[in-house]
């Protein structure tokens, strides 16, 4: 309904788009070289059309970006805003026609506070460069997707990013205070606060906070931040099934355990890892469980988990001897999304969480989805959120099996439903899982949804045609 | 312009509004007795007006609030939400000719699972009550407002509000996954979800929590659980002035330490606390800090701690011998409302919350305005959240003081954002500071929020005239 409004500019608007733009922005911030702008088209998802931006701009002051929105206004153009493009829903995904509103020029740092804990950034800051800056005041910023080393804040702030840390450190909408954001029609607004608290109305910092652009362009973002922890301990359990390293996490979490880190890889990915990186892990576990903890005392937490692991069935317990042991681990983790990509060429990654009691069930339909449609499924998951990423491997030249791997990734958010969990714990809706948004949210929770759209960006020009 | 639809109800009215209302509820849950209804008049605020409500309803279930909120927008007639009543902005005042609905009755607990870490109740459930419930499991719900005894979960959602432990455990808004809301239409929609992490759609959740009721009714509500912490122990040190005692907090935070509570009480709660109970707290101490560790070695921190008090200036750093005595400080912080309203019979509590590196600015002030307008004004805050209670006791006959108690009121306030604060940390809006919150948030922020307003609640029967 927002797109019928939006009709794809023919070339001489595309000339007076960019004269218009070229008003308020630098010849050098304006890109119009189709062969250049193709390239702004798509983020990492798989499955996700995407069009041909008119224009790619890449503004680096917040009077910049609403001369953009002012243009994009008054000729009603879509705008698509994007960060380093890691995203996996196609959230960031071009518009036939769209400005494309690239924030990684605004890259600035602008405040660090270890009194009042928080940093002040611009949209485009990567986040490991904003991890690193606040460790030399022996401060963190938790929130770590895989991608960390290149996305932006601002890509995280959109799609409400998580990582391997959310456990125990929760997932980005936690550390976001208030925020500058660009309306649609260019107006500046602030929301929230820089204060440990604040309750004044309604919580539109929140709102932001995983609208991938639909609702304003966040130019400026407070962000909390906690004392650095000590660095973490890690141990890796093999298991004969998933369904033990699953009845693990649950007495971990049952036992009153606070793991820094608790991640499972399947066989799958486990022999993934190793034919990528050669790292040797042990190929005839069934299930392997990474725990970690980051506390006064992490041997003797691991050693605790370990029993548990024990407990329930697991027929190797291996704390780490040291941090480099440890880091090791953490390396082989991280492979796996790479390692599971190398199988078959492509991956549909799946981002599927559900309560964490119901993980075993979870995993054990995600085999079974795979043995019915002859597939090959890695599963890696944030075992102690209940956050899988079920990784379809297949061969996209492969018309067949290419259908086979859409239609086990759909069985896949079924069952998560089913389960009582939601179709996206961290990676957001995009244009990958639309359909499936009104499922989970039922006609209602739609509805004020479109309408909440609608308040935010009447003439539907905001990242058309995602979320809904 | 929301309060302009209303029109207060005429007496046939109210004689249709009771037998419309009669056909969903039993004859026991209507009240219409005016000595009744009068009764549930007000929340605990001082000098914010309410009206006489039409009648009370106090339904069981959902499908009873689901039927009072069709009978309402049938018959046009504002309705008012209500909990136990303890808020300190009038958010729960009635209006004029208003259905009061009172979720008391709907008092379950429905579920507390140690393995999600959740637990699913209804608005009506006591937050003491819920915390024994789920300390029973091993398991902390770690909001607590000054009026935890007494006061329901709902009524927290709806006022987001905090507590001595949010300094390390966060507020309210951090606890609420997932909630059941009925609309102003009668609908009944879900929001959010009972896993860990989930970020399908906007976050329609956290919009609910703190919109004080003028959005939907919350029926029930998915909350996020911690494991039960070892007990805090608790250190007292005086200090010679309240910038002393500032110090000593920025120290604390800048230092990376987590206190599990950090509160500051001055000499005028000192002493007020003294003549309400006796305890024999310092009366010379222009300032007691109290820091608070609920870590593995607490008797470590509090001394790093106690050294940070020293090097600020602290005159007497006492910590704890042990958890019986860490009580007893506990109970005089606890103590101090109740004790600065014993001064001069009425107060006015605020809750301005500054960056906690302004805060020792925020309280001189403090002294500086109760100088100027010859008022007590005792300050006990949350200072490691930068979040005051300046109370200023006042004898409501006397309307001069009166005036002057308002006055230095609303000085505190513009104090507070002129410092980079907010005009409350955890008590919401109201009736109270509603003239306040286009101060704070701007003409645009206060534009959206009023027409996000308007898309849940088009004929404004949602509590109206509060927070806008």
């Amino acid at each position: 309904m927002i797109m019928s409004r939006i009709e794809a500019p023919r070339d001489e608007d595309t000339g007076n788009l960019v004269d218009r733009l070229l008003t308020g922005l630098p010849a050098g911030s304006v890109l119009s070289d189709p062969d250049v702008t193709a390239s702004y088209a798509t983020d990492m998802a798989s499955f996700c059309p995407a069009g041909a931006p008119a224009v790619v701009v890449l503004p680096r002051t917040v009077e910049e970006v609403q001369h953009v929105l002012r243009v994009a206004t008054e000729l009603r153009v879509p705008v698509v805003p994007q960060g380093a493009r890691t995203g996996l829903s196609g959230a960031a995904n071009a518009t036939d026609g769209c400005v494309v509103l690239s924030l990684v020029r605004m890259d600035r740092i602008l405040e660090i506070d270890p009194v009042d804990r928080i940093a002040v950034v611009e949209p485009g800051v990567v986040n490991a460069t904003l991890s690193r800056a606040v460790a030399a005041h022996g401060l963190a910023y938790p929130p770590d997707p895989s991608s960390w080393e290149t996305c932006t804040i601002g890509g995280n702030i959109g799609t409400a990013s998580g990582g391997l840390c959310c456990v125990k450190y929760g997932v980005t909408a936690e550390y976001v205070l208030g925020l500058d954001v660009v309306l649609a029609d260019g107006r500046l607004m602030s929301t929230g606060r820089r204060t440990a608290k604040g309750v004044a109305g309604y919580d539109l910092t929140r709102l932001f906070v995983g609208s991938e652009g639909s609702l304003g362009v966040v130019v400026r973002a407070v962000l909390a931040l906690k004392p650095e922890p000590p660095r973490q301990l890690v141990l890796a359990a093999e298991f004969p099934s998933a369904r033990a390293a699953c009845d693990a996490v649950c007495a971990i979490m049952a036992g009153g355990h606070v793991p820094s880190l608790l991640e499972l890889m399947d066989r799958t990915t486990v022999r993934a890892v190793n034919a990528l990186t050669g790292m040797g892990l042990p190929e005839t576990t069934e299930a392997l469980l990474l725990a970690a903890f980051d506390t006064h005392d992490p041997a003797a937490d691991l050693a605790a988990v370990g029993a548990l692991c024990e407990a329930a069935g697991a027929t190797e317990v291996v704390p780490a001897d040291d941090l480099a042991e440890s880091e090791l681990l953490l390396q082989a983790r991280r492979a796996a999304l790479p390692a599971l990509e190398a199988v078959k060429g492509t991956t549909m990654i799946d981002d599927v969480c559900v309560p964490r009691s119901r993980l075993g069930d979870l995993i054990e339909g995600i085999e079974r989805i795979a043995g019915k449609h002859r597939l090959t499924i890695g599963v890696c998951a944030h075992a102690g959120d209940g956050n899988t990423h079920p990784t379809v491997c297949f061969d996209a030249s492969d018309p067949d099996e290419s259908r086979r791997a859409r239609a086990s990734f759909d069985e896949i958010m079924a069952l998560g439903l089913e389960l009582g969990g939601t179709i996206t714990g961290e990676h957001g809706v995009g244009v990958l899982k639309k359909e499936w948004l009104a499922r989970e949210i039922g006609p209602v929770g739609l509805e004020l949804q479109r309408q909440i759209k609608q308040v935010f960006d009447p003439l539907g020009i905001l990242n058309p045609g995602k979320l809904f």
